[in-house]
């Protein structure tokens, strides 16, 4: 079976990967020549109105993608064609943080207050209602941080305006979590959902650091994050995996925001899970069964952000598994992860120490109490 | 770091699925164009003394293979340019099943009665001294039963004298094993080895069916087997995965041969230990830091022989892998494998009902037995 794939970078290589075993062959889709799934399947270079490339795409058996800013239209038109997954409608909702959380609102998904603002007025009226600090963020477009302006004080206001403010924009209230976690669900085209326990995760400059699942006193936060996680799914009509990230609060979950995709906070599945998010978002797709999401074990996912460490420390570290996603180094970037799994979580905390000297310095530090959950 | 593989079947296919993650890349040679690695790498289509290919491979980082028959000269010629490993040395003693039993003995390795077999005179004495039954094999070129014939009778001599007597031959005495077991461990260039679980092997037809590990009240074997493959290891001053087949018999294990290579009997690794052979194997032939050999819960490997059945009902059963080689059915081919992992082995032997009127009805049978160890 051919899986056709908008957008060729580092989520496309790990689907690729994790369908190699059952078989399957994959065709990207990318403007970047050297976007790195291209070593993992057939890379077509174009942009996102390419028609031949896109008519490539519609010969494979299934089409999905690795990215939220494919252009709504385009895959609509692709709908017509062949099977995409998840919908074009998913899709949508995903692009438009405004759009995305009235629906949360209309499913009884707690989300923090929020106003759309197109205008300056709008922007001074919306940060009087809701407060400060806040968030405020390009509907659109945004990802990893980016397209954000924290509103600390009054006169943050206009500086923010200045940078953000020919976007349509969303102001959002900032919340003060306890800590950040996300739940990974995948549902087949007949409706069967199942849910990977919650992962903890940790963002430093807007980018995801590091994941770790799963642990222990989350039952409750689970059985809710599972409820809404569902209500989504089932909303609309969801096929594949999918990622919601939550705040915990004093009052309990927050929903930021879902990704219609595999997720980063869900790469320790890889070697942590029974089954992969990346292989079950494939299986549903391809309307195969879906796998087992247990746990296998603890892990701890830590991505490599700018560049690649060297290899040679992490790999002494038993249980580390080592990706490089063989990207450019550029400050910001993802360019590779690694995960460190053991069979219970004092293992695991045995083997934090290893880390020190080779992770960020603050996140080494956060790390054991992370894992008390 | 770029590894060339002599050969390009399942074995190099699985090798650079598990180098994936790591960013290696792979070139195979392959007398075969649809060789089933071709899909993950480059293929160079040519015979072992393919000159131009040759001189590709010399040009990787590296070079192992995935197959014993490959001429000793194109690998000696290999190793005067490149890192190969494991090295031309332990290859040419694979490769003749009677340098192979002198050297086990010659190593205090335990195995069966065996005698050299040139002529029919020769015969017709080793099965004097030996006895019946026997197994008349080639010294040479033999796998999966391939070059053998069994001796049960006197009159089967002739018979089978007629069949391989062109060959140089080798006359080994029947084993009435208790059953059959395998060793896989890894050393890498420094000297360190590590151990996998003994996996128990389950053959019919000369062809390995299925494969199970780990498994309880094997200790002692596991002692035995281990100081046995480290002798062979550290004689053949060996890097990368080698495998010893063994018969357990009422007075022990002896030793029926091994493979120079990343072997069937533990492709339960991928799924069921924390570090797979494969990888563990491409982490000795890039000299980097060997992985964990523990095993991840209970794990049972069955072969797909001649063609693949339906993968629906299979994918149904929790915490099946599903690995399909996209080989040509063929009688007797090996076109893909399955591994039913499971935490433990009561969960293991819970689920073996699920597999009835999926395998081998032989094979369905023994499994509750073998479960046991």
């Amino acid at each position: 079976m051919r899986i056709g794939v908008l957008g060729g970078g580092q989520l496309s290589r790990m689907l690729a990967e994790a369908g190699f075993p059952a078989n399957l062959r994959f065709t990207f889709l990318d403007p970047a020549p050297d976007a790195c799934a291209g070593a993992r399947g057939r890379l077509l270079v174009g942009d996102w109105d390419d028609h031949a490339a896109l008519s490539e795409l519609a010969g494979c058996d299934r089409v999905t993608f690795d990215f939220e800013n494919v252009p709504g239209m385009v895959l609509d038109d692709l709908a017509r064609r062949v099977a995409v997954r998840p919908s074009p409608a998913a899709l949508a909702v995903s692009q438009d943080r405004l759009e995305e959380k009235i629906l949360f609102r209309s499913l009884d998904m707690p989300v923090p207050e929020f106003a759309p603002v197109d205008t300056r007025a709008e922007l001074a009226a919306a940060v009087d209602r809701i407060g400060l600090p806040a968030v405020l963020k390009t509907r659109r477009m945004g990802y990893d941080g980016k397209g954000q302006a924290v509103l600390r004080h009054a006169e943050d206001l206009e500086d923010a305006w200045q940078r953000l403010g020919e976007h349509a924009l969303i102001v959002e209230a900032w919340v003060d979590f306890r800590f950040e976690c996300a739940i990974t669900a995948v549902r087949d085209a007949g409706g069967e959902i199942r849910f990977y326990p919650l992962s903890r995760t940790w963002h430093r400059g807007g980018i995801l650091r590091a994941a770790l699942a799963p642990l222990p006193g989350l039952e409750e936060l689970q059985r809710n994050a599972e409820a809404m996680a569902r209500r989504l799914l089932e909303h609309l009509d969801y096929v594949g995996a999918l990622t919601l990230e939550l705040f915990v609060t004093g009052d309990g979950l927050l929903v930021n925001e879902f990704a219609p995709r595999v997720h980063n906070s869900a790469h320790w599945t890889i070697e942590g899970a029974v089954t992969s998010q990346f292989e079950n978002h494939l299986r549903a797709v391809c309307d195969w069964p879906l796998g087992d999401t247990s746990p296998a074990g603890v892990s701890l996912m830590i991505n490599f952000i700018g560049e690649m460490p060297a290899r040679e420390a992490f790999l002494n570290i038993p249980g580390l598994a080592w990706h490089d996603y063989d990207k450019a180094a550029r400050e910001g970037r993802k360019v590779g992860h690694c995960t460190l799994s053991a069979p219970d979580r004092e293992t695991l905390a045995e083997r934090l120490p290893t880390l020190r000297g080779l992770v960020d310095p603050e996140l080494a530090e956060k790390l054991p109490e992370m894992i008390q959950g």
